[in-house]
């Protein structure tokens, strides 16, 4: 059953396998004959939030269809150490294979899904959400975002074509915040809202008086965050940015933002440890 | 001047470029005047080792060839906070549309790199190589690998060809070490050595007998380390393998291993904190 | 000088010429020897509008960098029959090679201009705007866009991911206009508006107390129209569509629409008759 | 079952999907569930040829394979306003995604089969063929010489590689047409024939001379055309070209022509209306 | 100075530099500095025909720009062993790794070209001209076709798309060479010639009465050519087929045969023995 | 049952079928109705190895899946002319349109294997092994080093990234052998053997001292070849190399050495009589 989905991923399974195999693997296919058969579990090592299992089976798929696995657990499901995760059978040669790859991503995607969970967790209860943004790994983009909604967050704009964010440079380029706002509207779509990132407190009225639909509180202060909020008063989003991973989530969360930005989600990854068992 | 590795990273760029303008920047576009010029500075916010000067350059020259950059640091240098890495000027819009995706490898490189060069420096004076390993993001082992080597470290295989490997699965497959080790010899071409994973002082003596050229040390402690050091007797490459992200390295190197992997390395990559300040 | 814009254009391009040289020229390379060289021009037939001479450039550029074309009309310019857009000089063979392809583009994007212009001129004065749609030939949405942008039209949104439009399928599968709604606000980026389809005053009603930010009329009459302008009183953007190639769009823009969006425009278009005159 | 067929225009189905859905269809996703499921009818709003159905069908397949398609009509059946032309049923998500990808084909095809439909009818009883040209839309060749076909017409050459056209500015390059024609013969394969394009009754015998094995008569008139019908008498195939659309076919016919080639068909095609009905 | 030519010969050359170097050169990155220089001479060992020296100028320019290569003959000269064909300078490194796919094209080709010109010598005088056949190397048929025209011959059809080739599959499905023909002739381009295949004098006159334009004769003793060419007296080209290449190509034409096409020309290449000798 | 094997070939299968296909089989499509099914045999003319037949199916399958073939023999098998290799049935235009193709293959790779299986049996009952070179055709070398293999015969690296082999100009580059190797040593991964390529007994006494694993001996006779086994005395692996195929392969055997390595299996193929006879 290979949706358009599938074929999507499927680009990025196959650099992955090609670069992991090179012009074969000269270890399993000299040691393991051609018809053996293995079966193994995926076991995670640590407690976190499983994302990538329908990754880690087209992997297998694209490597050897005889391979079946089949999930224990739930996409998005939190797990704790040494739990299984999925089971596999199948070819042993095709499955030593894809190992490395398959857990390469699968343990990367739940690491981002782990702490997008833990972020999540930490405002739970404030109207804050916890977004991502368009610092990913290069090529993974469409990958992590979905590994970044799996553990419980929400997407900031996918790309620069579909989201009109209006930072220092375009108000400076533009001759102010009031002339940037309103060549964007008239440059953009008419489905597109307009986000201005502020610094100051009178960016912030600067930008409500051009009719900024989302307010950007970069770098600031809790205190700072909160007389914004004040302020802004419902007449726009509001979303707080800048090294977010350092702050007290809660915190931010309790100045009445509506969404908080989280870099680091993305950019700085810790791979949750998962490892294939053979039995 | 282009030469054929340009042309490699080259499409994992135009990549990450595609994904990240989608249909167009229409920020930059309706905001930025097309002939506006603007300069700016890749600035360091943190302490590390830089790598991925010139995948930042050729991003923006794949942009706009009009931007030019001029790096201020060596590739390898290690920079402090707020050094100045590379001075950039052309014209505006190009330079807002790159911005993201330059500063997305620099930082993820530069990262990489920076571990690599602590874990070196934990090390020194030993006869301990730092290396990394294949649990590395997919898509991106090349440059990863090089920022180990920009680092200060030593690559391991670069993929399932190009190196002999046998593990668990493998041995169990082939019915015994010995058995696993003749076959590989046998199938593998003659210009590629045997390394053989153990796990205890047994498997390691039979690895010797069967003639394995470097022995991987997976998981032992300390004390099993310096033992099985001195069993081998320089009989085969010694590599010390397993979470070691996680242990005392220069405890680890002083066992007298030759080879230190690590995956944390590239599998859990804190981005070194890079920004691009526009003049 | 190739920026990224070429490159992606250099896509198609190379699509058409090798789609149109196959294995090689058969005609050309036989009766013209390789350095006969040529010039020529390339001569509205017709009066319209002209776009495309830069991807006209490009396909020459692409086919024998030594081929030169200078321009002697701005892209977007009305032109008259039997003006001369541009001249071409260089190897006969490239010129003899490119003529059709380059015409191809420039005639169909020339087309799509033409009609957009007559368009916009139609309306001019009201506060109407006149947009495309995604009726757009398969592979040619990028260019067709720009040649409806280069006619003085704006764009609608460029595919699915870059505009929320809840259509008559979308209500009833979410069982009504606000639950639709909100689902979208919920689902989507906060920086995309939403945009409802309407064929009833009832169904307005219900899209404004949903909240929704651009409601759209499809397939009303110029009475409807116009009390549908009247109950939204400006609390949504108001587009019109549905057929409007065939409507008097003057009279559509008086009824206070805020945008026509036209699938004609680029469904059905009609080449503007442009040659290459050899001299 | 994939043919090779198949998998050709894959490549340009894919395109256009990826073109239309982006990073995906935020309307569709957030408010479909991933469980509902449609079904609906394809409907002529117009009278004409139905050309594209099984690319219609491999759109949907290409989305998610769970959706099935039926034809109600034949490929090339001439229909009637109202008209049933094929039936859907699957997930309403996947149906949601591909409707617009699979309209633009099929209108656009069946906008050419109709017109080419038109024009064969016109010189019913006649010996001319009704052709078309190299006037494509780019990109689109393949197909677009299909519905050609689908309505009724032959094809002229593909490409230039599989067919020698000798034009006037071949002759001049070449210094004659006896010089053009000599060259071309040696330079060509065996297999392909010489086709002379003229302007006047004394480049026609010039061209007999030489021993062209078919002859164009590029925009004459219809006396013209009925000398030079008479004057080559058989000794070489004759086609009529020229702004043909324009024309009064069947009178072009009757002066005995061969061959009929008119660019209209597919440079300036008006889409066939046709739309997608939820039931 | 990139025309589409060398962008289409590109693509097979950058497979086969990828191919060559895989993840790097191992040898020549750890044993030849990076600033060091070198040049060479590529140096016939034997006598035969050169063709590809642009092929080899493109593989280091696409390798390293910086490396210079300089013809020392012409393309299709026939050089005795020992004669020096080009020179090159340039970064060691780059020649070094560029120095085995440079030859496996330069010696490959010339291979093809120096069978071809000795074929085309043997029947100097006669009116036959020597011709390839679709027998080719899969992925090098461009490349191939341009080394039997370098050496002299001429290329049969590039394709199963520009030429009609009736054999004996045809017939039979067809219903015999009539049937055949006649089919052919509606079905295929006004701009293609018919050949048809044949074994006996019977079938020569089937063919000659349905018109054929071309006549094979496959697999004929001298004596049932000479036959067949007195039969067809100029009615159709005729062309002699089946393993020429173990034939007196001299005795063949002397037949009065127009066309002697030979497979072994390009699927059993005897390599040309050249090397690259550094100075 | 696609493996990741499968797709990898699949990639050369679809650039030769587009090759040779074009833009369709005239002669096909329009003599042999669509619903026509055939049969036949691929049939041996001469004696050989059989190489090649899971492409042959691969190409029809990917032609058109209905098409069954069943093979009569192994893979590697050596038969006698006109045995019978398989049989092929389906519908009759996909089997017109890949017979060439298929063909090309199959006679090229079962060249490649069956003048392997002379070689290797020529030197049966020494310890030699015969091996290949990187001197393949150029996008091939994957399928050709697999009939290499077929034929019996080993490979040798499959490019330079997994393998290191240092060559006259890397000595001189590096300042001597002692030097190359050190470096080799110190710059490649710690998986590779270092193999010196020596022309003298001197050489050959430095890249002991130097302690390289494999050492070859290039162009020697046989009796330098003898004296250099005997004074390598099991401390290295000897390969002969250099114009082998003109060797008395047995006579080379005989010296002792390990590997004899010869570029004529790929460089210089006849392929094998093969041909798809219709029932």
């Amino acid at each position: 059953m290979e949706t358009i989905w599938d074929r999507k991923w499927d680009e990025l399974i196959l650099v992955a396998l090609n670069e992991d195999i090179g012009s074969g693997d000269v270890t399993t296919l000299s040691t393991v004959p051609p018809d053996a058969d293995a079966s193994g579990v995926f076991l995670a090592k640590e407690a976190g939030v499983i994302c990538g299992l329908s990754i880690c089976s087209r992997t297998f798929a694209l490597l050897d269809p005889r391979i079946r696995i089949k999930s224990r657990v739930q996409e998005g499901a939190w797990v704790e150490a040494n739990e299984v995760l999925a089971v596999i059978e199948g070819p042993s040669q095709g499955i030593l294979m894809g190992e490395r790859v398959s857990l390469n991503f699968l343990r990367h995607l739940s690491g981002i899904a782990t702490q997008t969970r833990l972020a999540v967790q930490a405002v739970e209860g404030t109207k804050a959400h916890i977004s991502d943004t368009r610092k990913t790994t290069p090529g993974l983009r469409s990958i992590e975002k979905y590994a970044v909604r799996t553990g419980g967050g929400t997407n900031h704009r996918f790309n620069l074509s579909d989201g009109i964010l209006i930072k220092d440079n375009h108000i400076r380029a533009a001759g102010g915040i009031k002339q940037a706002v309103d060549r964007a509207r008239k440059g953009g779509s008419h489905l597109l809202k307009i986000e201005v990132e502020t610094e100051t407190i009178e960016q912030i009225e600067e930008a409500l008086e051009a009719g900024a639909d989302v307010i950007m509180l970069d770098n600031m202060s809790l205190l700072q965050m909160a007389e914004a909020v004040r302020l802004i008063a419902g007449r726009a989003i509001v979303e707080a940015s800048g090294n977010m991973a350092d702050q007290d989530l809660r915190a931010v969360a309790e100045t009445g933002v509506d969404l908080i930005s989280i870099g680091a989600l993305t950019h700085s990854v810790r791979a949750l440890d998962i490892s294939l068992k053979f039995e």
